[in-house]
């Protein structure tokens, strides 16, 4: 199966302020859209942990012409653009109600070993190239993220019991929501997040004080570097806000 | 329809440090079937805002064998036990793989006017005597939550983005949050919640600075007072977290 849909229904305690799918539960769908259909071809969580193997999102990049809404039906659509034996390329159509395209996604995806946390070898797992979808993805590829100068704020966060996922890190989840957070209501109320970006390169575990600094440009355009207990870079946001109409 | 079932499959992206479904989602999910079950019997938030009104969620008890594990398919039953025209009682069954029962819930929700935050008279809905269910709910009903003496400790916490819901304050799930972090990821890994009760008695703002105030009893009993801006209580919890087998 070259594409897995994953239907939801956006319930009114799923939504936020804005009575809308927040951003950080879209990326928490992506990420339940994407080990579903890795399940599905035999290359998901239980297969790749037989060889002490697991996949790590590496980077994401959104783009929303607008979120789905209170009691909406929506649907996210994945497939394998690209792959080898270290890493995979995953694209996303979100649609909304009556199947209408409202949004795109690419992100990709590293197979580490869990004992060494270094770059797994999947050489041995099922032949992919019969799973690579060719449809296409309208959103630009990742850039570089690098942070526009001095950062206008920093303020700290230890992470807590409930930021924990199962391996044990700070949830994907909670770095985008720490990211959101870092511009008010009446911004989100003005203004919607059209494209978020999101590069990660160093876990974060339970206990650590984090940095989260943001600086604000052409004040539509959010970076945001949360940084880790030693100070480097846990991982580099970046979110456009565009009007909303 | 006097029963509803809402099912669910716990995925990777979904579950905590445990690898299981955490406090606060099942929360959630506790919300997510009452609220789709309050649709389906015709007093769900379409129908009671024409008269400007709402449910609020005013007290929550749950006591749990175990939690749903990752990759298991679980269920939630809801059903009326008792309600008048301002407020109605409604219980949760839970069930993990097998249909086996894991745990029960007691719900309180009160109906209100948006407008005055006063309580509404809903003699005007559809009579809901048919709607009653006998069936029954045996984990005993919430009692009056004390904070039993000084707290141990108080933590500031200020009201973030991506804690606000549609009415906009502070969602459930966070409050559930900000209580289940008050002890360290140790306590989860030998004790899991097995009752929780919360009780809710004002709504927290968008950048209100709360004190969630702690106290551990007999080393397992976990008593959060978590105070508003003006310093009375916003909501009281208590967790007893029972030990593994």
């Amino acid at each position: 199966m070259k594409e897995l849909t994953l239907t939801k229904t956006l319930t009114a305690a799923g939504c936020n302020a804005q009575m809308e799918l927040p951003l950080q539960n879209l990326v928490r769908d992506i990420i339940d859209a994407a080990t579903a259909h890795a399940n599905h071809l035999g290359i998901g969580y239980d297969r790749l942990m037989t060889d002490g193997n697991a996949w790590v999102l590496s980077r994401l990049a959104i783009e929303m012409t607008r979120y789905p809404r209170v009691g909406e039906e929506y649907a996210l659509t994945t497939w394998i653009e690209d792959f080898n034996r270290h890493f995979s390329a995953r694209n996303f159509e979100i649609t909304g109600a009556g199947g209408k395209v409202i949004g795109f996604a690419r992100s990709i995806w590293i197979a580490i070993n869990i004992a060494s946390r270094r770059p797994a070898d999947l050489a041995s797992i099922a032949d992919l190239a019969d799973s690579v979808s060719l449809r296409s993805c309208p959103i630009e590829p990742q850039g570089k993220l690098r942070f526009g100068g001095d950062e206008d704020s920093c303020t700290p966060y230890t992470v807590a019991v409930s930021d924990i996922d199962s391996n044990r890190h700070l949830t994907t989840a909670r770095y985008v929501e720490l990211a959101a957070n870092c511009v008010g209501l009446d911004m989100y109320d003005r203004r919607f997040p059209a494209r978020f970006e999101i590069a990660f390169t160093k876990e974060c575990r339970y206990g650590d004080t984090l940095q989260v600094c943001s600086r604000m440009n052409d004040g539509c355009v959010l970076d945001v570097a949360i940084k880790g207990a030693d100070s480097t870079d846990s991982c580099l946001c970046r979110i456009r806000f565009d009007e909303r109409t």
